[in-house]
């Protein structure tokens, strides 16, 4: 691959006219987070927001990907036009490699309605919670309808990706219940659909009556307008229970279009969003401000006890 | 107690002439982390720098309380003015208590060259991790030479805090090599001093073993002009071991002294202390922008797609 200067804005244009490699580029720019990110970002912006996303995630081996892909057929099945980021914190480079190491969703490899991309981080500022939602605007800008954020729900990052979408699944598998399982606090808070993976297994019907009595427990009554998640069994390897899945997805958009919550948590995301990047953009200029002359010159007052941190810390952020 | 505002620079003499509740209000104050707060730090920051700091961590139920009031005896056995911080992230509030709940520490209550203080965070601006430093500098430049900071070595600031110490001597059980500990890896690369406290129990050889092969690994030759961790075996309730412990402390204090590290050790921790100033201050500045009536408009421009997030938190930081 060329590391000359890729011209973006033909890259973008490229994209939007369905080449794929231009879409992986950008997404590649994305990870990077270099100037090339913030160019990709401004040329999305406008012509994202029309899509819909929903979140898939769960413990290690839940079966995630295999679901995952599942659902692509499913909604495929249904002519969407889809884009599918799986989020890998553990990667350290994907590269540009479309499927990255998902195996089991190369089964979607010839249909150019779907685009699945690994994703790690490369040095994007403010890591992988800044750049998803840059990624996911850019499949919205070329043209998808549909994007599906598939993350490891280990980690605080990973759970939060996942929670901000506007659909949340969490997969769990039978046995789940007694397990001592990371975030499962943080798992049981963003679900707006339970997936029982794997229900052929021993202990599925444990495993609802436990996620139906921590949702009594958490005050999901029902009701008129209160959304209460529902639990779906499936068989992601023998594509069982997909159909109820994708019918359970479909009625959580429904009701947040009907009870008008969907644009309050939409701009709830947009408010963080522009948070982190606050943060992400005064970080580096803390970052900056140490390697600075007025650095070394208010480290020598505090030195000499001239000046206290505080003080030195005001005059340089300048406060 | 009144809520009135108290005269800092008044409380603040008191506090060198030795008035022990005056220091007390001065220390809730930092706790506090209001303008008072600057205040103090501004008034003891020029009369600090002078004193040595142990930190003591482990995990909890290790002894560390026990472990720290033993050696407070040994140290007051020479004739030494110190300060002791127990920081209790776990607790939200400790009020003005000068014992808080540390009662094995109760036996030093009536030496009044002893200052002990438990110590939370009720707000300060970074959190326990910026309001430590504060504390100990207010103990140093009202009289202390020596400052024991112990905490429970269970989260990362916690571990972070004991070791940003002169000296940290990390406190371990038997058995500590088989079990999984929270932090066992961050707390090995701090650590000044091991103790195997309550050695009198099974298996104290096992973990003296453990501790040499691990610091082995981790290329402790020792030699000339490297330090190598020791090992010192105690039973703090019956203050087996405390002279041995107090050895090792000033063997390291010695070693850091001739070997010129000292100083740069102290300069990198108020690199990091300035950096976490300007963090805090930055981060503060985000809330506030949050509220600012810059933030609606821009806001505005977000959601209706004609600048991107990334285009309206540069403005909002000003860059």
């Amino acid at each position: 691959m060329s590391r000359s200067k890729p011209d973006v804005s033909a890259l973008f244009d490229l994209a939007r006219d369905g080449n794929r490699p231009a879409l992986a580029r950008l997404l590649s720019l994305i990870e990077r987070g270099s100037d090339g990110a913030r160019q990709v970002g401004a040329l999305a912006y406008p012509l994202a927001g029309h899509g819909y996303t929903v979140g898939i995630t769960g413990a290690p081996g839940a079966g995630k990907s295999t679901l995952t892909s599942a659902l692509v057929g499913t909604m495929r099945a249904a002519e969407l036009r889809l884009g599918v980021l799986a989020i890998d914190p553990s990667s350290p480079f994907t590269g540009g490699a479309i499927l990255g190491d998902r195996v089991r969703m190369q089964e979607h490899a010839l249909d150019d309605q779907v685009f699945i991309r690994s994703m790690a981080t490369r040095g994007h500022l403010g890591g992988l919670a800044l750049a998803a939602p840059e990624a996911v605007r850019l499949l919205e800008a070329t043209g998808r309808d549909w994007v599906i954020i598939e993350t490891v729900g280990v980690g605080q990052v990973e759970v939060e990706i996942a929670g901000k979408s506007d659909t949340t699944v969490v997969v769990v598998n039978p046995g789940w219940g007694d397990a001592v399982q990371a975030n499962k606090a943080g798992l049981m808070e963003i679900a707006d659909v339970f997936v029982i993976n794997k229900s052929d297994r021993a202990g599925a019907d444990d495993t609802r009556r436990d996620l139906e009595y921590m949702l009594d427990l958490s005050g999901h009554t029902g009701g008129e307008m209160a959304w209460r998640p529902p639990i779906v069994s499936t068989v992601a390897t023998s594509v069982e229970g997909l159909d109820a899945l994708w019918v359970a997805i479909q009625d959580h958009r429904a009701h947040l279009e009907r009870t008008d919550e969907l644009e309050p948590r939409r701009r709830g995301r947009t408010d963080d969003e522009l948070s982190r990047i606050m943060l992400a953009q005064l970080t580096e200029r803390v970052r900056s401000l140490r390697s600075s002359e007025d650095y070394e010159a208010l480290r020598t007052l505090v030195d000499q006890r001239q000046i206290d941190p505080w003080e030195a810390a005001a005059r340089l952020v300048g406060q």
